[in-house]
């Protein structure tokens, strides 16, 4: 299981929501180390928005608790929209090019979850990537599949219509594909300035996603890092927000 | 450019090939400081049989005249068959599933050269990718995606006509997508006990290919790395040598 | 804690021993994955003889179990004595510089374990090796520091004893920064001949180290990877093994 | 030869000064590519102060050219005050903890250049650095060990007094170690505030070096990277400069 963690609102650094906190991100990849959960030692990664329209991007396949790049820059920039990612491979191996956000364009995506036998449906999966859009495909995991297929169907319109459709096209390659394994879809997409975060999952044992008001903002994790108020995000819900703006939780089906 | 070398016959070491040699891989790779010649250092790889079946490999980013492991492996492994890439991208970025050499069950392969427009042609290529060598697919790279086409087209019984297909099919779609750069290929497969090196372009302009007979066996190399009576392997046309036998060149022609 | 597996004996693959076994080295650092145990992340390493006198090695930043080229080598590599090490750092950043095992000529160590308040004593610890063997220091380790002093202290004519007074010097040296941390060694030396095993620590509390002769010869390991007849090194004790030889277990105290 | 290009002045994208020009660092290691002059692939590094005192720090083992993060981070920063370098090594394996620029607190540090004989005086050379400030010493270069003495000998107070300090300290261990090899420094060095870039060798060869006003503030490299008014930083001379302040430049000498 990965974890995530997001944010939108008043420009922050990242280190306050990313190192500082208790349990935070790269405390919860080095939590397993005391034995306490699991380890996400797969690579790690960061997008923010600050000045350019599109995202900065760092990626990297040292365990979150070793990269010394990714703490120094947490601890450097200050972002009004921010992702982190730690990895626990489920499909692809361990490249930078496995490790999320992804990006196309100013969007970005991150992923916790699994393509149940995506080993077996990759190729039907990998074919519902638009054709305009598969020079971005540069790893093999299930995560970045499913984000390009979003991407085809939509993403600068209607996002939650875009995901809702790449999710049934999903879904059906593993119907056809005579699977019983589940479609499980942690999420956060945003566009550089709503932020949207998803949970759901074909067999209703979504993984784990919380949020939180804070101060200066929003924030999206994957499990609460501090003794905060947080908030269950509904399995079968998406959440949206932009900045300055309330949080809106509205039902999130897939046929 | 990438450069190559692939050796059979009596087992050697494999740094007496690949290192010690005045102008070996590792220092043609490192010629380029020197700014005598182009740079290879996108990654470097090799491959090798010994006593199992399948091959060895070993497979990193680091340019190979910083890689100590590479030399260390070298200095160690002794094989009756072996081969060795260093990369200088043309397509695919940096990163381990893009380095040679590739494998697949007892073969191994890896190329030198390029797939015109190949990033506008890729969706194209994949599709050529057999569904059941579809999840063999690691990287983005056309070296990969030839490879894996030919595995679909028989390479276990008659790899020559498997690769003529492969490249037939390459050269179709890219006269389907309206390219007009070339197909160039110079290219060594092996199945563990045959060799071959390919030298092919549909533009004439094949990529350099050499050959040498050793005291202990035959090597093939992109240039010569030492001042032995290296032959060229002529253009459109195939080298074969099984370990113990005579080397057999003969036409290779794609349509 | 780190793990270490070494053997002597009839030569064998290194998978038999690293990766078959139901709880082998590579498992002991996938198995945090599953929260079993603690995470040994931060690295890994294997160097062995074959059949020139100075030890190949393979040493790499990412974890065990997402090490690709570690894995293709222990099913290659055949040798008739070995050693592996998965680190989980105590001092020393993640670096390929920090991994087990080190070497030096015909000489390789790896150790588990730790020098107490070595941040703030390593200068003074690295002040005891021997100006010929600085140049060797390659990273900022503790362990790779014991190992360098030892071979200034005779590991060629009486490795027993040149460990012994290294560890003694050590120990003064903790002494005198006035740090009441404990020296704690569990560590595998080998010249190529002789295999020796290690248990020992200032306050008693050993790193765990274990023993086994199988059909071909002997193993250490610092936890039991089968469930065959595993004998526990004891406490303050050295095992010296040879091939061929039965294995042999003497005192060994640091003053 | 190492590269390194510094600014001072208005904030400004790295991607302005470092990506775009059309001879800039970053295509100054591609360069090589094309065989025009030397390769610079041995790993990079930037750092750049903003908000904070301390500076923000990447760096990584990959060529300039192909590290994907590294032209996210330029693209997407913005600061004041930023260093760069690409690396090509002379001694000190390619390694995160060997890469440009070096920090220590508000202090950054680069050099292009080299301390003759380095393999074999390193450690009469690393004595030189002060033991309150050994700890920060992660690697093996001459630069970080310049760097290291440099701050003992007052980088707070007298940064110019201080770096002569250090040179003439190494040369000093230089002529004790009977070398009758160079010195050479080429090297930027910053506290946050004033920037300050030395030219000197001991024999007389210097790095180049060349500086340069644009409209925003400063810029210091190795080598002109557009066709702008660039002025060579004379030999035996530093260049000092603080943000909205001249240019000056003054003799510097080592003893």
């Amino acid at each position: 299981m990965c974890r995530l963690v997001a944010y939108t609102g008043a420009p922050v650094f990242l280190d306050e929501l990313l190192i500082r906190p208790p349990a935070s991100l790269v405390s919860q990849s080095l939590a397993a180390r005391e034995a306490k959960t699991v380890v996400n030692g797969d690579g790690c990664g960061i997008g923010w928005y600050h000045e350019r329209p599109q995202p900065g991007v760092y990626r990297g396949t040292l365990p979150a608790w070793s990269d010394a790049n990714l703490v120094s820059l947490c601890t450097q920039i200050r972002a009004r929209l921010f992702a982190a990612h730690i990895r626990s491979e489920t499909f692809g191996e361990v490249a930078t090019a496995n490790c999320h956000p992804f990006t196309a364009g100013r969007h970005l995506f991150m992923h916790n979850g699994q393509v149940g036998d995506y080993a077996h449906l990759r190729r039907g999966i990998d074919g519902l990537i638009d054709d305009s859009l598969y020079p971005l495909r540069r790893g093999t995991s299930d995560s970045e599949a499913i984000f390009l297929i979003a991407m085809g169907r939509g993403m600068d319109h209607d996002p939650v219509q875009a995901v809702t459709s790449a999710l049934e096209s999903v879904s059906q390659a593993m119907r056809d594909g005579g699977t019983t394994k589940p479609l499980r879809f942690a999420a956060v997409h945003t566009d550089g300035e709503t932020l949207r975060a998803y949970r759901w999952a074909s067999d209703g044992l979504c993984p784990s996603l919380y949020w939180r008001n804070i101060e200066t903002g929003t924030v999206v994790a994957s499990e609460p890092f501090d003794t905060g108020a947080w908030e269950e995000v509904p399995r079968g819900s998406v959440l949206t927000v932009s900045a300055g703006e309330a949080v809106r939780i509205e039902r999130f089906a897939v046929d």
